[in-house]
């Protein structure tokens, strides 16, 4: 590939799983970029300087993203903020910002205001993750074949294209969506699932003892997916709640309303109910497969 | 391992992913025992036999169960009883009979009072299944290193010990516990999980056409772990709901109001509560990685 930026320097600002991630597959893949990492907690970046994660680690944002041709802010949703308005000053006319956040309508309307003319904020989220967090969480195939979802939002065509560039790049395939639509279709593919998967494992923690020891003996029946959907990183997932809260909120709605009707046919023993709505979404599974995504 | 029971033939009454994978098992780890099998579906009768599947294949459960040492009843537990009332008067003095199902209370009420005098009834378990159904799905290993709850409800010691040097020959661990503390345990490891899962597939499939296309494509991020539990068989799941259903609807109780505690949560956006929630329930994974049920 070839770089389209304003420099062949790429900072990346949060070392965790996802941050790591874009640092090695940037070297693994040898693509044509300098890169510089930075952290805002000292020891994750001793840890990435002990992984070898980019080609330098700044002891402060500022030095990580001078001459930066494309800064990527891979740090929780409600941290994006911060992290811009920290880099404003130091950010080179012409360069490309993105971010990582699972949350799009948040991230554009905390930064929106604080990027400097003369740069290009292009809101991204790539479609991949694991329940680990931290540098030492990163691998370089991590966006392998993985979609990266990307908010134009107006941005000059010719950068938005040098940014999925470098995301085809790290192997991922880009599509373009509105901040909007991208909320929505996350609230109910991920958001939920994860809202779920830790309420469902909150109630088991909240059982006696001995109960709560045999749920965790007897885990590989259902329950042990959600507990590892349930580890995901606090920090992150908080902020998700707290910033697609109106399309989170929407969905959930749907989803007890939903859930009341099968408890009220379990109640009633209307088993017809239940057995359609079972067949019904054994459908959906097979779309899954059919679209090549399992 | 040794014969204890009876005779050497093994009766397997249902050919679903369960009793083909028993029967298989027998056959791969070569037991001593001649396995005659039945199912009251004629297709999938004649699924086993292309699969060579048992011994032999029965057209009549009275022809399957004759003279056998053991009969596994590995059908719907809405099935169970008219399956025990079909085989009991065949039934040879002296032989047990154990089943698969997935709720034990109901199992027991329904059947117990079928089972003629001189046969030994020991209810049983096996933790392990996938989403896929039918003689077609059944693989040898299925049990290895799986747990098999066994509900010994006052059977003879010998015929208890014989039914678990079977289950250990078929690669499982065997651990014995009340009916009442099954149905509580699987509730909530296994039961109410489903139910979530295909309360929120069921979600989905009716939401509007375009989004619903974009949640297929877009499903790796949590959604897609819920369309796999929620394509598991129909029947089998709309039985387990009306036969665990009071064990069901308190965990489901319980679970509404943990939901709903997260729900006000983000409503009011109080992150604190999100954060402090997310991060209690990843000690449950740690605990489950360190049990080795990961």
């Amino acid at each position: 590939m070839q770089n389209k930026f304003i420099s062949d320097k790429i900072a990346i600002i949060g070392i965790g799983l996802i941050g790591a991630s874009i640092a090695l597959a940037i070297k693994h893949k040898k693509l044509p970029f300098t890169v510089a990492v930075y952290d805002r907690d000292e020891a994750v970046r001793a840890e990435a300087r002990a992984l070898s994660i980019g080609d330098s680690v700044a002891d402060e944002l500022a030095k990580a993203v001078v001459g930066a041709g494309l800064v990527i802010m891979a740090v929780p949703v409600g941290a994006m903020a911060s992290v811009m308005q920290l880099a404003a000053s130091h950010l080179s006319p012409g360069c490309v910002v993105t971010d990582t956040g699972s949350t799009k309508r948040s991230v554009i309307r905390d930064t929106i205001g604080l990027v400097p003319e003369g740069c290009h904020f292009i809101p991204g989220h790539p479609l991949a993750g694991t329940e680990f967090s931290g540098p030492g969480a990163g691998f370089p195939s991590l966006f392998e074949g993985r979609y990266w979802l990307i908010l134009p939002n107006g941005a000059d065509a010719e950068k938005v294209s040098a940014l999925e560039d470098l995301l085809a790049g790290l192997g991922a395939m880009t599509e373009q969506m509105s901040a909007d639509y991208h909320d929505r279709v996350l609230a109910i593919t991920s958001h939920l699932p994860h809202l779920i998967a830790y309420t469902i494992v909150g109630t088991a923690v909240d059982l006696e003892q001995d109960l709560k020891n045999d749920v965790i003996r007897f885990s590989a029946t259902g329950f042990r997916d959600f507990t590892r959907i349930a580890a995901s990183d606090p920090t992150m997932w908080r902020d998700v709640f707290l910033n697609n809260d109106e399309a989170v909120l929407e969905m959930l709605q749907r989803f007890s309303e939903d859930l009341s009707y099968l408890q009220r046919a379990i109640r009633w023993k209307e088993g017809d109910k239940l057995f359609d709505m079972f067949t019904r979404t054994r459908d959906i599974r097979r779309s899954i497969i059919d679209a090549g995504q399992d």
